[in-house]
């Protein structure tokens, strides 16, 4: 099906509003999700809305929620999200790292006791509109499996970077795993095989068939180099900031329990090393290099982190954006099970 | 070869010292590359020296220096080199970042005009010493090709992150790229070819022929992730901390011309977010669920990062560093050349 970008915004934040969300709540939710959507990140969007809507409704998401703020030293935070709405934590924390990043040139907000938050890139998004590098990552429930070993122990713990420029905005935001679980579902829908390397079975053994690399992990991507950063990250987003490591990490699947995930952020102020300008030139020279790089054979042209996804998100803000129809048949019927159908009436 | 640990560090410490170098600047060198060969990187241990004999005597890294500082912002410093030796610049560097990071609880270090460091991890470990999160990072002359080209255009932009552990210090210590130019070049003294995705030759195209591939490009690990993270190291310790970037990036291998390379420092402080007795106690915790998740086949052990390294590190300081002989060759016939040879008589 396609929806629209605003269409999609007003239907979740309609759908939170129902369930006792504030509006700012409502409104960050609503918008992080079509965020995701927007540039093609189907995993990270509305597809979420109908755990949102169990754990609200079981009392595992809280709404209307304020957020606890400690400050041991003057630039770093560690917030207590009080089991909110993920994004809205996330955004607050954010806000938090941005002023002391202006302050004090860099900083570091940990989160716990919150949800989901959405494509990360969101809030790295954020510090990059005050002319900010952001660096967003958290942890997720336990899918990947270390290298070395055959079991889930580590989420797909992602990272996301991004460094402001006014023609060339970067951001890198990956998964830590080879492939999403949502990519592997769309190869399993497709009845095809999966690339070698992307998962494992049960038992620990390497397949290409979809179903059994769900049932099993998935791989860590770049072998023992991915897997140390998704083990680095699973501890600076985990007992770092008071949240979870390993095989006790919730995130959003369990309806009955609240998330033990965590958050950590890093934002810098380049205008604390170099002047903006001379930032600007610099990295719109090197992309010029790159872009008249030869490229690789099969390659039509070399990517700079995000191009793709802004290139997206600017087709599908005009065409409206594409979505899987098992994502919206989920919705509708989550929401109908809880009686908020008249929430999602498409106007 | 074999030679002992506290013997390189002392051949080192008097040939840089007869070039000039203070008791500082040789004490501080000779240990980074001791540390390089003593953990298994031989790619970054002793093997340097011939070259920064060579640029020491062209006047292109130069001796007796002081640094310069610029400190926009309190928990950020950006510092010049002055083209001194890369390692006492980059400890004198890590020294600021770690005390900013006490005060603050977060700080940055950038530092231009400087030559290669050594291995990263000998910086990170100086925070760990003082209980601190390090991540270091710097760009290096191009060799690897973005995802999507065929051409050098990166560095082997390694990055490593230290989380100090009292029981199991964690270090993950790597270059982006999937292999080594170091790694590749013993493929090929050894007469073997190398694993597909190392690398491409000059026209772009992936090789398995090591000679191929080192007179071509190293290929970025973990495909577009490994080479979107690449680039932002490019920017963070290229243009953001006033050095160069792409093509411009001169490292050590031009006796007769500056370095133009970059680092870039992050220390994080743990204690500004919870307490070291939890952060030990939690990860003492994650390792031992990593320790006794299964294996996977053909795998004898689960490592966290820095394990193998620290390994290799206690055996060889008992046994003795083992060298290969090009090596040591290369070391003795630079030294006879500058007429450096009584420095390296072994005692």
């Amino acid at each position: 099906m396609r929806i629209r970008y605003e269409q999609e915004k007003d239907i979740i934040s309609n759908v939170l509003t129902s369930l006792g969300a504030n509006d700012e709540e409502a409104r960050v939710s609503a918008e992080v999700l079509a965020e995701g959507d927007v540039r093609g990140f189907t995993s990270h969007g509305i597809s979420r809305l109908s755990n949102m809507i169990r754990k609200i409704k079981s009392g595992k998401i809280k709404t209307n929620v304020a957020i606890k703020i400690t400050e041991k030293l003057p630039a770093v935070a560690l917030v207590d999200g009080n089991h909110g709405l993920g994004h809205p934590v996330a955004l607050e924390a954010m806000k938090i790292s941005i002023q002391k990043a202006k302050s004090y040139g860099i900083s570091s907000v940990g989160i716990y006791n919150t949800s989901h938050f959405g494509i990360a890139g969101y809030y790295v998004e954020q510090a990059m509109k005050e002319n900010l590098i952001g660096i967003v990552s958290c942890t997720t429930d336990p899918m990947v499996h270390p290298f070395g070993g055959g079991q889930r122990l580590f989420g797909t713990n992602p990272i996301a970077i991004g460094i402001p420029h006014k023609k060339h905005p970067i951001l890198l935001d990956m998964a830590t795993s080879t492939a999403s679980a949502g990519k592997i579902g769309e190869f399993r829908k497709m009845g095809k095989e999966i690339p070698a390397g992307w998962g494992v079975d049960k038992n620990g053994n390497p397949t290409t068939i979809p179903k059994a690399a769900l049932a099993g992990a998935l791989s860590p991507f770049g072998g023992y180099k991915g897997s140390g950063l998704s083990f680095i990250i699973a501890i600076l987003a985990g007992p770092l900031v008071n949240a979870e490591y390993g095989s006790r990490v919730k995130g959003d699947y369990e309806i009955d329990k609240y998330a033990t995930k965590g958050d950590f952020m890093i934002t810098i102020n380049p205008e604390a090393f170099v002047s903006r300008k001379d930032l600007e030139k610099h990295i719109e020279h090197f992309i010029d290099e790159l872009k008249s790089s030869p490229n690789a054979l099969g390659s039509d042209e070399i990517l700079y982190p995000g191009e793709r996804e802004y290139r997206t998100r600017r087709n599908q803000l005009e065409t409206g954006i594409t979505l899987p129809d098992w994502i919206w048949d989920d919705v509708e019927a989550t929401a109908k099970e809880f009686g908020l159908e008249k929430n999602l009436l498409l106007t």
